[in-house]
């Protein structure tokens, strides 16, 4: 094992399978043979499920297998033989991602800081949206901003129109920071778990519409928000991250909106950070999320 | 307006009525014009339902309206033109609450450590349970403890002698500490807003049982519980406290247990504290909690 | 007592003076005898320094002391009786603040993203910067931002420079979003209170420099971010808000600065909302912040 | 690998080493090669420190080498090339722990009752204390209770029969629950990071006595409570545990001494948990805590 270094070319691969006896030890053999220094491992193992899930690092400077004939020397080697779902990633190949954004700005505007600071490992193509309230901020990002205005009429041409932007720029993955339109079963096929979405309330409760309008009403004292990954059924899919805010008597539904936007951006962010350092598996409409 | 002294003897009032112009000034008035020194008030006002809330304590050492004809000069002088609902507490008599308790040690275990070593205000002169688990420690803390089995034909028969015996014991309010019972509307009108449960879950997530099953099999990563007081409809009444703690794709349903019970023990624990400190008030099955 | 609405002009007292008898009588009669309406009221009373602590609001409409006479009215009917500090603001007089900030992003991002959406009652007339880094995103903003680098030779006339931009904005608070100077006394003294800093730990413990990495070497398991009014002393002023976040074995320096940035916004944007609301006093380096 | 099932017998390593290749690959091979089922597995390392840590357990009944033989064989294979401290620990093991108590009961309340539910994998041969108080409640539980009151002069004489004590019952970890003497170094030196301290603050925040009057007095919105080892420098050893909660400028001393209960029965019992089951790594006065 060994330090990370500045440059240093590294892969990651996430690996699900059946669990079964030497799974550990195989696989990082595999990497010690080949010549490879594992720099970061994490497994899980759900009992309930018999499912073997794994994380693992490594450096491929003294790697004898090139990079382009790795996917067929693992899939031979390990991933046949055990059944494994696996991805492989490359640490100097940052994930391109897509924001998809309707008129509340404060998730949008999070993002970009984030995005010009360098915090994140990624690249952001471009972002689309149905409204023109954050072309601005967007563009002086300089990020490509696609305004595609939606009506109860035009949802599947541009639902088209959208894929083929996506498509054109080599997107990995979409995050609907508080989009304010239900994506169809179609598009949700295109991208399995690669839609973020940041719901705002602790699913289960309060899905849909409204969610701090339900909150106070039902007069909770704590109010939460979760990003999860987009399924076909609405605000059902694995969940990444959750988090709260508590709330008082004297916050009407204006303070519940206000606070929760704060919660709402750290959750999102949380999530998107998980997924683009490929910590997040799912299996089963649940996420492992090595830390 | 004066510091409240050892051995002063306070009064404390909890109001509730239709918002209007000088409440405040009326009320302070009345205790200002009788000789009482206010020494804690706090106020609400819930615009969307044009309501007013107060929660005012004053010294009565030089109060000229003695303690017995408190109630009727305020019912008299404030109560009647501004239609009230309001409660009247000495602070040198200390609620007498039960308490009821199934198989599940935790919040029992944590109620009599709290009462032995004298932080709560509070007599506790009985406790009554389905099942003998807890007899020991409830007797070692010098509780009178009440076993009283429940079959599915005997539930009637039951919450007689149950009535019978908080009633004798002149009980103000019933903590029900994890008690696996579903008690009957007819009891709960005995005790409107005088019974306060824990369940464990963040309402309205996963009410019912079981919601740490649940709340696995939906795979969140916060798990919560609530303090709330009774009502006829099962799991809905007004919530006084919540809070949650973090999990991980690791927890299993044991795990979540295990974790749960340390905030069941807190949210509980908080409820109690402000309902013994005349600190809630309810309308519209919603709690206003002064600090 | 009556509700807020649109349009409608408040005013809010802040008042602290020795505690005594009758104050909050003698306050809302003085509001409720000269035709206003009560729209907010909170108080305290610290019992080891027998002092009393207020913030009030009520509606202007029906009040027949005029706005400009409203000063000198109260100074004479309560103020001077009562030995009164007070502060009085009109609800549509916006506070005027001013931002610091050197070459961190974060703090100043999310400042701009809230002042563009409008969640805070504020105008923000300048930014002032020893760096140049954030112009663009500043002026995007549309606000005037200037650039006084800063040596080891120049400080006292870039002060000097820095006091007369504030002088000539009419600046009521100035937020220091990681600015990485310190302010010298004479500068203080013109703020005083009204200068609001972040610093990177839970104070008292890292104050000064490099606080994420003493936090790291001392092998904490919290990291945090404290709020203060900045006073003569080095990060010992006035504290305003704190809060934390877990960290990790895991975590090495860089993550605890990148996981302390988030803690740091959300510090330093929950005081100042509570500053520009109005609902926060000083005595004796303590805060009372009325929620 | 392979489900832990009931009754079966696992064995657990924790392994701290300087950093090199291959470290995991052995370890594993080593366990594979023998039988073993790898049940779980974490790992860090510290790249300031290039310093490997891990947790491994594994299934012993396929095991081919004997339990007793297990250290040997594991010190020629591994430990000794690779210059390991280690631990080995079978499950079946319970540790053996005493308790020492003074006059504040919720920590000793809190850890009885996780005790007597049967939380905890532990036995609890003994409780020492310099006073009476908890000594009902002890003896309630079942447990042996030690009455050595001390006085400045018996000090010495006092921590010989403690040790004497501790020897005779096989004590393996110790947990001081508000112990309000210091452990002289000759004491400490016996019990090298297994001596567990709760303090109440959030260190290095307040070390030493009345935290909590220092906190009040500086005015901050945050208290805490940490978990360590005790070393010989006062509240200075290596944090396992820490956390926070809120506090306002309403909460009096008591109420910090109160809310702080709470947060110190919490943290001591989430690092009594995780040294209990063998997750707590110590290098260079910093801890590692496997979750």
């Amino acid at each position: 094992m060994e330090q990370l270094e500045a440059g240093q070319e590294t892969a990651t691969l996430l690996i699900n399978c059946p669990d079964q006896k030497g799974l550990i030890h195989n696989i990082t053999q595999f990497i010690y043979t080949n010549g490879g220094n594992v720099v970061d491992l994490e497994q899980h193992v759900d009992a309930s499920e018999s499912r073997f899930f794994m994380r693992i690092s490594w450096d491929m400077r003294d790697f004898v297998i090139p990079r382009e004939a790795l996917a067929v020397a693992f899939q031979r080697a390990l991933a046949t033989p055990f059944q494994m779902d696996w991805q492989l990633f490359f640490d100097d190949q940052r994930p391109r991602m897509a924001v998809f954004v309707s008129q509340h700005s404060h998730c949008m505007h999070d993002i970009l800081a984030r995005y010009q600071s360098g915090e994140w490992p990624v690249e952001i193509p471009l972002v689309i949206s149905n409204h023109r309230v954050m072309e601005e901020a967007v563009t002086a990002a300089g990020i490509p901003f696609h305004y595609l205005p939606m009506t109860k009429d035009n949802k599947a041409e541009v639902e088209v129109a959208q894929l083929a932007l996506l498509r054109d720029a080599n997107i990995d993955v979409i995050v609907l920071a508080r989009y304010m339109q239900i994506l169809s079963p179609a598009f949700i096929e295109v991208y399995p778990h690669r839609i973020i979405n940041i719901h705002h309330s602790f699913l289960p409760a309060f899905p849909g519409a409204k969610p701090y309008h339900s909150a106070h009403a039902r007069g909770v004292k704590i109010i939460g928000a979760t990003s999860h990954y987009v399924t076909a059924e609405l605000d059902a899919g694995p969940i990444i991250e959750q988090d709260v805010a508590h709330v008082r008597h004297s916050d009407d539904v204006e303070d519940l909106v206000r606070k929760g936007r704060d919660v709402e951006k750290l959750v999102l962010s949380r999530a998107i950070w998980n997924h683009l350092n490929h910590k997040v598996l799912v299996y089963k409409n649940r996420t492992v999320v090595f830390e």
